[in-house]
Formats: C-alpha cells, sequence, structure tokens
C-alpha cells in the first residue's frame, strides 16, 4: 500500500528485547514523532517520565510482574497531565475544575494517541514494544515511585527496545464486527464463536482458554480499585 | 528521518475539504490500518460508525457547528464499547461488570489508538482530517442519532476527506516541559509566557486570546455534564 499502512499492519507487540540501548537522539526523535499527534485545544494535557535506571525499571517490575519492563531498554509512562493547567489557572488567579470524567478523557486521549505515534515511530525504527495499561492496578504505587504531583496519572506505559522476538500478527475482529456504517449495528452472537476459532488458530495450542473466555472471566471480576483511589488522590476526582 | 516520522512531524488538522469522495476501498484499508494498533488483551473495546449520509452529517453539524463535520466525505464516531463484552458475559452466564473509571479507560485507550493510527494512515494518503472530542458536549443526543446501545459512549470523531486547506504545523511544548527522566519535574512558570509567546508567533494575528488564557478559561469554566450523564444512562457509571 505505502510504507505507513505497511508498517501498521506488520504490528506485533514485543516483550522480549536484545540488551541494545537505544541512543538518546533516537528516543528524542521518537518521542517528538509521537508528540505531533492532536491534541485538544493544544493543551497537552500529558506528560511522558523516561525510565532507564535499571533499579527503578526493577521496582516497576516487582509492582506489575511483567517481565518486559525488566528487560526493555527503556520504559515509557504516559501520564494525564493538568499540572501544568493548574499553574495557568493559578496564575490567572481563576477557578481551576480539574474533577470528572469528561476531563479524564481529555487527558486520557490526548496521552493515548501520543502513545500510539510513540510507538508506532519506535516500530519505524526496527525496534519495537508493548502497552501496558496494567500499571494501572498499582497507580498509587507507581504515581509515589514517579513523583507524580496532584493533577496526574499515570495512564499506559510502553516497555520499549530492540526486539528479540517476532510474532505473527495478532487476528482482529472481522472488519464487520466493529465498523458500522451510519448507525450502530447488533452483531448475532455467531460472532464470538467465529472468533474464538481464529483466536485459537493463532494461539496454536499456546493458551488454555478461548478468547470469549478470557473476555468473560475479565469482565465478571471486579476492576482494580487503585485507578479511582489514585485519581481521587490527585483531586481529579 | 523515515516516511513514517516524517509524515507524523508532517501532521496538522484539516477542517476544510474538497467536494471529492473517498473510495470505500480506500477507506477500509485506512480504518483496518488503524485497527491494527494495540487494544487491551485483544479485546477490542470500541466501534467505529462511519458517517457519509449527508442529512445525518447536517444533524451532527446542527448539535456540534463544527463546520469540517458538513465538509467532510466521511465522519468516522470512535466509541467505546463493551456491548460485545455483555454479549459474551451473558453467554457465559456469568457476572458483567462495565462500570467504573478503569473500564473506562480500558476502552477509552482502545479507541484513541485506534483513532490516532487511523488519522495516520488517512494522511498517508493525502487525506487529511480533525479529531473532533467536543462531540462528547452532546454524547446523550448523538447516541441517540447513532443507535448507541448501553454499555457504548462516543469518545472522539474525526472528520476525514480530501484536505482544501493547508497549515503550518502547529508548535508543541518544548520537549523540556513534557517529558522527563526517571521521575516528574514540574516546571518553572515562565514556560507559560515562553509558549504564549511561541502560539502567537504562529497564530500570526488570527487569534484574539493567547494559549494560556484559553486553557484557563477551559478549566476554570464548568467541564460538559452531558459525559457522565449519558455513560450513566448506557450503564457504564
Amino acid at each position: 500500500m505505502n510504507p505507513i499502512i505497511d508498517q501498521m499492519n506488520q504490528h506485533f507487540s514485543v516483550r522480549q528485547f536484545k540488551k541494545e540501548r537505544i541512543a538518546d537522539e533516537t528516543l528524542k526523535t521518537i518521542i517528538n514523532a509521537g508528540r505531533s499527534a492532536s491534541t485538544w485545544m493544544n493543551f497537552q494535557s500529558y506528560s511522558i517520565i523516561v525510565v532507564r535506571n535499571q533499579e527503578k525499571k526493577q521496582k516497576i517490575y516487582d509492582l506489575l510482574g511483567q517481565s518486559s519492563i525488566l528487560s526493555a531498554d527503556v520504559f515509557l509512562v504516559f501520564v494525564g497531565d493538568f499540572y501544568r493547567a493548574k499553574q495557568i489557572t493559578d496564575e490567572k488567579g481563576v477557578a481551576f475544575k480539574p474533577e470528572g470524567v469528561e476531563r479524564l478523557l481529555v487527558s486520557s486521549v490526548d496521552a493515548a494517541l501520543v502513545a500510539q505515534n510513540t510507538l508506532l515511530a519506535a516500530e519505524s525504527m526496527d525496534l519495537g514494544g508493548v502497552i501496558i495499561g496494567m500499571l494501572r492496578t498499582k497507580s498509587e504505587q507507581l504515581s509515589k515511585l514517579l513523583d507524580l504531583p496532584d493533577y496526574t496519572y499515570p495512564l499506559i506505559g510502553i516497555s520499549l527496545g530492540v526486539p528479540d522476538e517476532h510474532h505473527e500478527i495478532k487476528p482482529r475482529l472481522p472488519y464487520e464486527n466493529v465498523v458500522f456504517d451510519e448507525t450502530y449495528q447488533i452483531q448475532p452472537e455467531a460472532f464470538v464463536e467465529t472468533f474464538d476459532e481464529v483466536q485459537s488458530r493463532y494461539a496454536d495450542g499456546r493458551q488454555a482458554t478461548l478468547w470469549s473466555e478470557r473476555v468473560a472471566n475479565y469482565f465478571s471480576g471486579d476492576a482494580t480499585a487503585s485507578t479511582l483511589q489514585n485519581l481521587k488522590e490527585k483531586k481529579l476526582m
């Protein structure tokens, strides 16, 4: 098609990395490309913490148990950030109202757009990575470790490095189950069994459970309480 | 650098479009490239509504007052979507717990990652667009218009088409104000004045207010209540 769409279509998550260092200049180029993403009213309601210190990566690994963090050259934490907005409203002497789900979506979308661009930019430089939303299960501890001030919260992380593994591309749901013309179309339930089969073929015996079983398990369990607790501590809820 | 990073660095939002139709096949290629983005546990907790009907675009424009929607060939609505998860938990006969901010971040990040990829894929095909978060000010009306069922909500839209305008690239905050090594670093307040000047130079008289004044105005005002109201109606809060 073209190099950009080809790169997107080749995406797979990398969790195991070679012991090679990403040059500082390369990392900056990647992150700056990421930061060219659209942002709500040009407010740029996010920050990025670049973790390279191995002891700190070890501490984050101890919290989350995701081995990619230890193996990665860099662990990037994408933070929803209204602290700069607080500085601005203070300077102007006006009220500051950062709380609630609407504001949360502004900063989370800003941060996620930059994160996606950053990961794709890295992939275009023959690097790889994996997005880690699970870090929100330890929002409070991570906030302390990264000195996150009020009005900021960790949204997602990316383990980044030179890939030491290669996967087939993970199949997505069929287009017609997800993309609808003009109005939402509820899907006949047969999509579940069909996609379970697709996923099982892809997993080729490496996963003991069906995709739908993992979905059901996740949504029947309680979501982590850490996200809300931390948002309250940071005065965002 | 490389074509992908170059494309990112050339990003600017397009709000005015030529009266040219994007071929169906091209649109599908773009959206499928977008859908190759990472997704939480491969759940793909999002859907996309493709609005091409001019009367429907007119109705959305009437709600939001953003002229890009009328001018665009396609208006894409990215929807956070746990309806498929509800179908799966029902089928398995287990509990379904879709409520709360942690779940909201799962679906919103999933949808935003796909949206960023989709816009960049479009730009790589000489199309352009603008991301519209402001659609959440009319979450309930938009949900009705698009027949969104329970457990789904509109997150952002993209007006997409063949560009009929060209801008300079909008400056971002300096790297050192946003990207931090190892821990968060609170910025000296001088960053505000410095960036106001950068933005004013970019705006070149086209904006009557300073960047910081727009930030202060936004954060001192009340956020739209429509987002939360709609999330409650859709049983997500």
